[in-house]
């Protein structure tokens, strides 16, 4: 029997991540988050603490003057690096993946549930402060910079427009929903 | 105990209705779609037929060089009519509404879930002319025409953006999910 895989992106302090951990528990399967930067630290040949600082970050030289056609190679290396790890995982076990574009590079894969996870502002704001522990005087801008990354490099590296519900199969708002409702409808989906 | 209402906004061939429809009989609470027109009928005064004809039309003035700051009164009358007819069914019901902006009427409603059902132009279009038996030329210009009227009515009427996943609690792609596991997922968001 093939693999499944739940991909799930989010908007920053919405709770995905927390959702997809919470997913796999009930399923019983693994949650791959952070857990990739290691592999892809292997993979890739670059340090763990490197590899994590790529996570989300817009190319640096795209505000350069003096920008060409090809990306920076370690760029594209831990980009390359970022889609045989994931293509490996999802081919071997059933799994959760968050973030990392995993998403688009298992948008042909059979049983792959492409995931969306979000919130509006305000709720977001509130549980970065209360859940992560954040302390910026203005939590509302650090979420929204925070996307803003995270909608750039997803959109420079892939062709699916970031947050925009075609390149989903279902999109959640857990500050409306709750992370446990979330979690079930994913639950429900997955068994379905 | 309060009532429970489930607002389907959908893109045009999603196969919306039916889901929506589907949903009702599963939870026997009745569904609200052309059911709707007789009501607006009778609260408006006008015509079924000419109440039928403003469903998800842009107000045509929009095109007129001699626009002036307020909207027909025709079509004031009609938005008017339908909040009315809208509330006061989610007040009396549980049900299920397809359409006529629901999601926006009772966007502070306890117990409302605002869904959006969409799926890619290629199967949309293929649905249309499948399933609900059209016979246009060219299947993708009429469904994105329908749904560019179909925003445009929405987004000039409210201050939601028609098809932004923040507007809704979930959004569902009938065209990868299937009709039968959206109805699945919005039973199961009810009974939860």
């Amino acid at each position: 029997m093939g693999t499944k895989v739940i991909a799930i992106s989010r908007e920053f302090g919405s709770g995905g991540r927390t959702i997809g951990k919470k997913v796999a528990e009930k399923l019983k399967i693994k949650c791959y988050d952070r857990e990739l930067i290691q592999k892809l630290a292997d993979e890739s040949g670059f340090s763990k603490d490197y590899v994590a600082k790529q996570d989300d970050e817009t190319p640096s030289y795209w505000y350069s003057p003096f920008i060409d056609d090809s990306i920076l190679p370690n760029q594209e290396i831990i980009w390359n690096a970022q889609r045989n790890v994931i293509l490996d995982l999802a081919h071997k076990e059933s799994c959760v993946i968050v973030g990392r574009c995993a998403d688009y590079f298992l948008k042909d894969k059979k049983d792959c549930y492409k995931i969306f996870i979000y919130a509006d502002l305000e709720k977001r704001a509130k549980r970065v402060v209360e859940v992560y522990g954040e302390n910026d005087e203005n939590p509302e801008k650090r979420v929204k910079k925070k996307d803003k990354k995270r909608k750039a490099y997803h959109n420079y590296f892939t062709d699916n427009d970031w947050g925009d519900c075609n390149a989903y199969d279902i999109c959640l708002n857990s500050g409306n929903l709750g992370i446990d409702r979330c979690v079930d409808l994913i639950v429900e989906l997955y068994n379905s």
